[in-house]
């Protein structure tokens, strides 16, 4: 496949699975063209022919071929242009490890957080104590590395970019706590860092319009 | 990682995501001991300290390494291993496509046919349906290749063992009837393919004992 190809990105302003997608063509100084999808009202005839088996965003098409699943999108830009700091480690086993805690991120943490903040109230005690758990996995996992990737921003970094910005902006509009700087400090550090990293800041949606729209769409916890 | 070091799996012997693991072993050739776990009841202090994040099988141990999740574990030895024909393509579109549909087999279709077997009775009309199009979807990306892998046995077909083996066996002890020659010609003829395979052949467990396993744990679905 030519790098040359011209890339596009059908994606969503809020979505943290779309912006790991652009995260990484930022990191990487790779040019796109970026293409909202109203996925809640009308979707496009474009998304649905890009992505027929989940008509989800984001979808990536390069050329004339498109891949789906953010992950997926990320090792395959990974694989294709190798002209910037790699984002997986180049040591199979240190690859394995980047892939597991990314999949724990993506199966496991993301969910548990968001059920804990926007859950049934009569499950909300469980719910924020398995999040706690999994959060405590994490800010072990983390250690005094400064990105899970080590000194750059990796792939874990990445697949956790839920936690390193929307969370608190989840925990805003819901009026749940589970992260905070006491309990995870080297969380809480990293999410600080992440964030401040040009390119990462640069694919962040806006917090004010994305506070505005979790209190429209999902309410504050309390008043379920 | 010397890939002389010592290799060893903690498995459990009708598991299909195991299995996964033992046939990439046996496809490339690598000597491994196999150590089978009690999941059910006691789990060994080796899988509390080889995974404990999950606490799941498969683990595979290489050297004083551990690494868990089976499609993580199949693109550690793929990436450890090069001895023989590679499992996963190595254009970075076809790996993204393999990916993909590993994905989607891993995510969505194990499950679908899983509940449409032994979901609630009051749900499975539904979840026949949806497990049916799962299957569709299969079948036109199959096409008229001999595997998903194209002539030889690859990534997606290690991760739809589930559908290539297991299933006629779910779909026996449960009385629940959702892949057939005359719905799923492709994927009918794949399966046969796939377990007629030496290696594949040599890792899956016995047919009357999945059976009997399975009558035993769940009953057929018409008794529920």
């Amino acid at each position: 496949m030519n790098q040359e190809e011209q890339v596009k990105l059908l994606g969503l302003w809020g979505s943290p699975f779309s912006k790991r997608v652009e995260m990484v063509l930022k990191l990487k100084g790779i040019p796109y063209e970026y293409i909202e999808e109203d996925v809640y009202g009308n979707k496009s005839p474009m998304l649905l022919k890009y992505n027929p088996i989940h008509k989800k965003v984001p979808v990536l098409i390069h050329g004339d071929r498109s891949i789906a699943e953010s992950l997926v999108i990320v090792e395959y830009i990974e694989d294709t242009w190798k002209t910037s700091e790699p984002i997986l480690p180049q040591d199979p086993y240190e690859r394995a490890m980047a892939r597991f805690w990314a999949k724990y991120v993506d199966d496991k943490v993301i969910l548990a957080l968001w059920k804990a903040c926007w859950g049934p109230e009569t499950e909300r005690e469980k719910m924020v104590d398995e999040a706690s758990e999994d959060l405590q996995c994490l800010e072990k996992e983390l250690g005094d590395k400064q990105f899970f990737g080590g000194e750059t921003i990796g792939f874990v970094d990445i697949a956790a970019d839920f936690i390193g910005y929307w969370l608190g902006l989840v925990q805003e509009a819901s009026g749940v706590t589970i992260m905070t700087a006491e309990k995870f400090p080297k969380l809480q550090r990293w999410s600080e860092d992440f964030v401040a990293n040009s390119f990462i800041k640069e694919a962040l949606p806006p917090k004010q319009k994305l506070v505005a729209l979790f209190k429209t769409k999902f309410g504050s916890a309390k008043s379920k």
